[in-house]
């Protein structure tokens, strides 16, 4: 992948603005909106069942989030991604804590089962909870990690028969045949709630633009990282606080040549 | 309105520290009550039908807002909006996304009917939906605005019998016969989520100190938009993760003088 | 309590990340999660009926909050509290703005029945409320504070059978027998939403691993405070948004030589 075109991708998400429908966790709701709007896509959040469908025929994607899930939001996730399927519009799911409760993994099948997911981004432990995979988890959080990352993401995209993400210290993007590892990003994401739910969001918003979706989501995590990169670089002294705002900040920010400078990808 | 007047308003804010009841989306929740916490008020939030009229009750004014709605809590809406009424305490009206789908059109329609409103805020587009007009809208955000945002206002106000505050590149505020255009603020309040959100919220707060609702109005959407620019000021190079965190530092701060020197209202 | 314990105890949380299971409020799901994250702990929101309990079991200790209560999360702090009970992980209680309606009144007086409590942490009006004294309440914030605040707690400490925090100008932690006043803090805590829900989860992190529970709230206590002083520090002149940041900054970096020179706790 030539990270020109990943500019590219990112430019096509400012000029397009794509709107992203979020039906997501309570804990990220703000800062998915303003990671969204940083980046230059439109986020909408509608979780009632009443218009969850209506609000996705509208969007340029929808993203699911199991984060603080609940009967009534799982409906509306099952109904917006019916709507979504579909339109053709691409259905981006992050099983937040699949393996913690048997609520979670649970829910995170039967949304596996019963939708067209393009795309799922998770954890470690979240990705092998939703294929049955014996991994530790801790609350939201990857425990072990100490497996091998890639040959799960590769078994995972097979059997679910969708891209998939696995972020950690690096991030593997697969659908079952090309795979990418990505080397961007910073310890500090993880002492911020949400980065994960955010980055889950932002592949979202580049799926609005680049119907290759490989491109899109190798774009959109090299990019994430890249911002995580830089501000890091400008608050590492301060602390998570100072981090987050300037993510945000970064975010709006990223340049071609930020891309040349720090872009790591491997295929 | 003269300027000094302006200040008087937002000075009784900061003595009375009104209590601003909120019913509202997830998404903003945190922002809206540390906007209202700078600014100088009391924000509650209490949005289950067991207590939204109890606590609507013993606030100084209410607000609702339907960014994330569902059948729960329009219903504590209808019921906090009633006893509000009731006791004569303003209710403030934030459309979100009217138009954007049938269920929000209809629930925002129907909250005007079954509703005294004393002011509805929103863009043009979710005003135009509400009082039934074609407008173009994208999500929760205003679509085209070339229309005549002015004759759209003193329609709106007309037909809902409330005074009306239509926000965007300038802020018109009627109640149909006192017309008052407002041209402070700053674009970087677009890519923040919930600015609008919070404007509505700042309007209630000040309508809980100020029985001329239209002073209220307009006091609070100049205020408001005078803390925007000088946090722009300060933050424009940064970017929006900044701009948020130095508006909230602005509505603290907001001083006489920046009054004189920076509103701008137009009758 | 000696204060090199206090630093050990830190140490403790950041060796350890205890994950925290916290049932709360809309309002401040975010910003508790980071502050959580920055001290150290891990923290998990789950609040559905369908895993509460589950999730529960796995955490260090679990976090009940009121805050936006509706009779859905009231069943689930029910469950996940006597899933908790049962495994003898420490419940930690917030009783937002008991006393401002009937619904939070009873409903945290039934919270103190049904449940073993270990830790009940509110302003004074909340505790006096929920042991059905009489005190002002204004929304969620404490009214008159004339009272005598140690004597309350020691009453409220005796009458609910648990260590009893409440906060305002100074701190009284006392479990009916011993009692401390803590008077480290700021004032800028009252202008930022939430940080009376985030010291009920810090108080909830230390627990997870501090067995001597007036140990870890006074320690939870203490540390928050001193945190808040040095971020006041900094950003007194700025304001409460940046306070707001700067504090989960402080809160990652808090050190035993800042607690040597901070600390002020008096039995």
């Amino acid at each position: 992948m030539l990270k020109n075109t990943l500019f590219e991708t990112l430019q096509k998400v400012r000029d397009a603005k794509p709107l992203v429908h979020n039906i997501t966790n309570v804990v990220v709701t703000n800062f998915t909106a303003n990671g969204l709007l940083a980046l230059g896509a439109s986020p909408v959040m509608a979780n009632a069942v009443e218009e969850a469908a209506d609000m996705a025929r509208i969007a340029s994607s929808l993203v699911l989030n199991i984060g603080t899930l609940n009967p009534q939001t799982v409906d509306s996730m099952i109904l917006a991604g019916e709507a979504a399927n579909e339109q053709g519009i691409p259905v981006i799911f992050d099983p937040v804590g699949a393996g913690a409760t048997p609520y979670r993994t649970e829910t995170a099948q039967r949304i596996m089962r019963e939708l067209k997911i393009s795309i799922i981004r998770g954890n470690a432990a979240e990705i092998a909870n939703v294929v049955g995979e014996k991994w530790e988890i801790k609350g939201v959080d990857a425990g072990r990690t100490n497996g091998n990352i890639a040959d799960l993401a590769i078994t995972a995209a097979e059997k679910l028969n969708c891209i998939v993400v696995i972020t950690g210290k690096e991030d593997v993007i697969t659908n079952g045949r090309t795979t990418y590892v990505v080397a961007n990003g910073h310890p500090l994401l993880t002492k911020v709630t949400g980065t994960g739910c955010l980055l889950t969001s932002v592949i979202g918003a580049f799926t609005g633009v680049e119907k290759d979706l490989m491109q899109a989501s190798v774009a959109a995590v090299s990019i994430y990282g890249i911002a995580a990169e830089k501000a890091a670089e400008l608050t590492v002294e301060s602390g998570p606080g100072s981090f987050q705002i300037e993510f945000l900040n970064q975010l709006s920010k990223v340049a071609s040549d930020d891309i040349n400078l720090y872009a790591s990808i491997k295929k």
